[in-house]
Parts: C-alpha cells; structure tokens; sequence
C-alpha cells in the first residue's frame, strides 16, 4: 500500500449575498447535511475577484468551493452536496433525493416547473406594468394552482422531510410577500392556495431553514434599494424580445 | 420468502413527435443503454389521450413510459434512464452522466447553460425580426464561444465518450443549419466555432444517434410549415413582457 500524506476533510466555503433565496437553498443543504461551512458573503455591486474567479460565466452567487473544486447554480450545487456528503450508514445525514430513480426524476420534474413556470414570470411580474404586469401574474397564478395540487395531503413536497423541491420554491414561502409588498401586485391572494400556505409556513418554521432566512425588514430594505435596477433590466429585456 | 409473482421487465414507450431535438435526446439515451423500446409517434397538431394524461401540465414530447410510470422533460428522462438502465458490473451499458459528483455537476452545469444562455435565445432569434432578433443573435453568439471553449481539445463534452451534455446540445449539431435556413439568420458564420463545429461532425456521425436523426430535408418542410405558428407565439410572447 502506498501511503497517503495525512489530510483532513476539504474545506467547505459557500460565496452568497445578502438576501439571494438561491444561496439560501444551498446553506439549507449544507446545513441539514451536518457540513460545517465558512460564509464568504458577496457585495453584488462590486464583486469579488473570487467569485468572478469562480464562476466567470454567470458571475453570481451561490457558488460553493469545496476544496479546490467550484460548483454554481443552486440547485446543481444542491445536488452535488447530495451526493458527496451522503449518509454512511448510521442514519444521520438525510437524503435530499430520495433514493428511487422514478421519485428523483420527479422531483427534479417539479424542481424545473417551479424554475420555468413560476418564479420566472412572478419575477418579470414585479417589475413591469400594466398588462405585461397582468399577464405574467395570471401566468404565474395558474402554475401557482398547479403546485398547490401537488402539496396536497402532504408535508412537504416529497412527503414528510424537507428536500430538494422544498428548496427549489423556497422563494414561495419567504421571499413573496415581500416583493408583493415592494412591486405592489399580489399573486397569492387570501384564501387562495391553501395547501402553499400550510407548506410555507410549514418550511418557514423549519429550525434549519430559520437559521438562514434573512430578516423580512432588511429583505424590504434590500430590494426597494434595488427596485429601479431590476426595473431597468426588465426595460432592456423586453426592448429586445 | 415470499413468491413474487413471475414477470419480464417493465415495457419502454416513448411518446415523440417527428422533429423534435427532446425526443432525440431520450431515444439516443435509451439506444446507447440497450435498452429496447417501443415508439408512439404523436401529431402534434392533435395530440393523443395518451400523452394528455400522461403530461397534463407541459402537454408536450417526449414522455417516457416504463411500465405504468410516466417521466417527462428530457434531460429529466435521460437522467432516470442513466439511473434505472445501469450497468450491472459487466461493462455493457455506458454512463451517460459521469461517476464522479464533481464531473455530474459540471455536467448538469452546462446542460442548464445549454437550454437557459444557448438554446433559448436561438429559438426566439429564429421567429422574430429587425432589433430584436439582431439582439437575441448576438446573445446566442456570444453563449456559443463560451460553449466553443469548452470543447477545445476534446471530442465529446465530457471526453472521449458521447453523454448528457452532448445530448444536451444536440439541436446546435444537427437542427441549427435548418433553423438558419428557413428564418435567414445565421449565428454560426463560416470559420465561427472550430471546435463546436468539429463536434457537430462528430456527434452527427456517431452511429447510435444517426439513427435517431431526422432527415434534414423533412426537417425543411416541417419547420416552413410551423414557421408562421411559431413566429405568432413569439408576437404573443413579446406583447406581454
């Protein structure tokens, strides 16, 4: 046998910002798989030769370093961490998959709906006007009913543990209100929804997920800053499309 | 023990359309794996009770049958059939997303930037006009240098072996040229993209995926006869963002 220079477990650093639900989803992971971790917290308006190291082709956050190794895009990074810091054996590292082919498939099914099909119009909804505005929000409320069908009954979205599509429409349970209140347009009216809003308070008073929520006064904050940029962007967007 | 009652392996039906890159995608994956399946080809114009209740929130191709499951979203189709078809230790079946989870998140990686920075803006560059479609080309070309820098010095994306990135990207292999040719917009320019061109050949003339190619001119006609349809979508897309 050849011997091996002793070497701890390889460090673990998340690079993240304030109040981004994707890098939340990632230190939910990190934390419900017991991976202790350093935070390297980004200033998004003048950032880091780290990150733009680590991820030159998208330049945003989350990006997890594990080791000498770079892993972006939340849910990719969610995955990841899955997979290499899984159970041994003695039951104290929860899946975040489950374990069956056809299961896993669905829920990276409802991962992909939630991306395309809800948070993406409720996105462009709260930074447009007028009909633009109307329409994406009718759009986001119909996939909003589609999801809502699929808490029926249950807990979380792959039963009774928090997991991978929980993490996925994280922005649902926190996050939502928020921009309502800051764009001035509701998708999620009282009384509607109700199986979303049993599962975002549900997710919401997780002990893990409550370690990393960012405070909903400092959110209002941080995205009325913002407003006119994601505005402006938006502008651009639909100048060209 | 208890007797399980004899049975063969669960039946493989793949719902597909003529045309499609996704169903390309899931019927090259299956054919690589071995596994033997059955094709149920839809009129998209007037799409089956099967493919209703099988997909009832995309409504579209492909869907993977697998005895009485039903998966559907491509790249998620190739990834349970990754899963489910393994190779049991004799070395018949290839993997099509890499062992290693770093190299899986690198990969599921580039399939995102594929569909999301590459493919995506084509598809609008295509069925629009004048600034708009000058923009979303421009978008298109700069993701595919981004993309061209990635294959240098290899033959497939993930190496010398033909796997999930590679079918990923299958519609810059072999639909592009179609597409440039019915909408008169051409984002890959002589000279452009060495390595991405080379690997269009190679995957072009990859045995297993020639099989599942259409024929270029049935593609002419299929696409001229959807042009108008596909460019009223985008006229609907673009009066609401």
């Amino acid at each position: 046998m050849s011997q091996q220079p002793a070497q701890g477990p390889a460090p673990v650093r998340l690079i993240t910002a304030f109040g981004s639900p994707f890098a939340h989803r990632v230190e939910v992971a990190l934390t419900l798989k017991g991976v202790a971790y350093e935070l390297l917290v980004e200033d998004l308006t003048n950032k880091s030769e780290l990150l733009l190291a680590h991820n030159p082709v998208h330049q945003s956050v989350p990006v997890l370093l594990h080791g000498d190794r770079a892993i972006c895009e939340s849910l990719v990074i969610v995955e990841y961490v899955d997979e290499v810091f899984h159970d041994d054996g003695d039951g104290s590292a929860p899946r975040l998959l489950p374990a069956d082919p056809y299961e896993r498939a669905t829920a990276r099914f409802w991962a992909d709906f939630i991306a395309n099909k809800c948070l993406k119009p409720l996105w462009q909804a709260m930074w447009t006007d007028g009909e633009e505005q109307a329409r994406l929000a009718r759009e986001t409320k119909e996939s909003l009913w589609v999801l809502d069908a699929q808490l029926e009954g249950k807990r979380f979205f792959g039963g009774d543990a928090l997991g991978f599509v929980d993490l996925a429409a994280c922005t649902l349970a926190h996050w939502l209100g928020v921009l309502e209140e800051i764009a001035g347009v509701r998708v999620m009216k009282d009384g509607e929804y109700p199986a979303l809003r049993r599962w975002a308070t549900e997710y919401t008073s997780d002990e893990v997920v409550r370690r990393s929520l960012p405070d909903r006064d400092e959110l209002i904050a941080y995205f009325t800053k913002n407003k006119e940029r994601y505005r402006s962007f938006m502008v651009k967007a639909a100048a060209v499309q």
